[in-house]
């Protein structure tokens, strides 16, 4: 059940020197603890994967499964250019004690669909630990067709998608995704402003950027979501209309980076190209920040 | 005049450690220096930049400036995720002897254009050499608007740009699309069946993948374009259409990896999770290469 339920995604504190802060870290990774998230997916896309060296990577797994001492499920994102260094990806994960994979076709040169196949059967195979399918066009740039994914789900290794959602979050739509997988495969879904609706109408995991910095609000919304509570959903929702108008404009990756800071949590860096938002941006996120009670 | 006239961007081969074949980067490039190129585009997409380790391209810079020695000039892609390793690509090519700098805007999370515009800020003041915009939305997902284009042309140290040509190649778009930039800047095109056009309409250079591995043909082109001559480019343009149309279903990349093979060069491997052509479809390059009588 490691892909069920919520799977909060924090960021990945850097300092000056383009180092995880583990000490911060570990104080983000504590809040998921004590809010009883279902898993962390560390080093996702909002945790700066991309961006990380590999033995950066591991330092921060390294802390993550020290500090959680098998308490909570961490997933961890094994996404790289080439397929030998997903391999490394994979295996230091699994040798770090992690628990599943998160595998994105990260590309440059756009890629086939037996390519990407061929990827995730070489990664498949290269651990014991299950792997996800990280949907994600927006960063990756690959867009997977139905049949792909269906083929990648009949991998024995592979145990569960991260389909980002969109308006679609009828139960209809769910169950059309759901008939290309087994009867056992985890259909998620991630886009924070759309994704518990998704699981109110059956999807079986919120990958949640939220989930990663404000567990315990993000806790509600799925809990709402899994007892099939659609009002109390649709309030919870509204009360959190304005961070994610913040996370479609100024994007939730640069949001979560500003709130750690305005919550107190650590100072952390971007590594460039990526710069952090402007003050009169902050001021913004430090309103909805302040609406929501968590600063 | 570094970046005027035909650049040629030739493929870099690996041995199946995934280590630059020197030997056989050799002939390629002394292929580009007997038929008198105007500049060598190393390590750019179809150099596979995105997917080589930093002691590599350090490799095969010194390899190919050793073997041009100071005949051709030698451009290097120093394109990376992260602005540090732009900078220190760029150091590297300078260190080793080359005379310009291709730097993409390479994107994971999508980058704003601020965030472009100081990296490319830090990259230019980081060397000396000059540096060309590259252009190419289909693998950095980055699109740059012309305002920010006119902003990165009025940088000291960038001077030229690589633009991917479109069925767009008259005279009066090349003058709007020169408009935005200084006199001196050199307007180049990319994507090798419009970019000739675009150069008889007015373009300064044309950065191909063609002229990485057949040189002769693709100067043939650029003289035409140069002299003016519509009909005699437009008669060699037609010739080249069975190529033209195996690197639009293909892919350039993947047909030039599979050429250099046919052509008896060397057998070069890529990195996973690329794959090579088919065997049906290294037949259909090897015809083509048969009418072009390059086998």
């Amino acid at each position: 059940m490691q892909f069920h339920g919520l799977s909060a995604f924090p960021v990945t504190p850097l300092n000056t020197g383009g180092e995880v802060d583990v000490a911060a870290l570990e104080k983000i990774v504590l809040r998921l603890r004590q809010a009883d998230v279902d898993s962390v997916g560390l080093l996702g896309s909002t945790g700066l994967y991309a961006f990380l060296r590999r033995e950066e990577k591991r330092r921060a797994i390294e802390a993550t499964v020290n500090c959680l001492q098998g308490s909570v499920p961490v997933m961890v994102s094994a996404g790289a250019l080439r397929t030998d260094e997903a391999i490394a990806l994979a295996q230091d994960a699994e040798e770090a004690g992690a628990d599943a994979l998160l595998l994105a076709p990260v590309s440059y040169t756009p890629l086939t669909e037996e390519e990407v196949f061929q990827h995730f059967v070489a990664v498949s195979e290269s651990t014991s630990l299950p792997l996800c399918i990280y949907n994600n066009p927006g960063t990756t740039h690959f867009t997977f067709t139905p049949a792909l994914l269906a083929r990648l789900a009949s991998l024995p290794g592979v145990k569960a998608l991260k389909y980002p959602s969109s308006e679609r979050t009828d139960s209809a739509f769910i169950s059309s995704l759901r008939a290309h997988f087994p009867r056992d495969f985890a259909l998620g879904f991630s886009v924070d402003w759309h994704a518990p609706e998704a699981m109110l109408a059956g999807g079986d995991t919120w990958y949640s950027v939220l989930g990663g910095l404000l567990p315990a609000q993000a806790m509600s919304l799925a809990l709402a979501a899994r007892q099939g509570d659609g009002d109390r959903l649709a309030l919870l929702n509204a009360e959190l209309q304005p961070m994610w108008t913040l996370f479609k404009t100024l994007s939730s990756l640069r949001v979560m980076y500003c709130a750690v800071e305005i919550m107190g949590i650590c100072t952390p860096v971007l590594p460039r190209p990526l710069l952090p938002l402007r003050a009169e941006e902050c001021r913004k996120v430090e309103a909805v920040l302040r609406e929501l009670k968590s600063v």
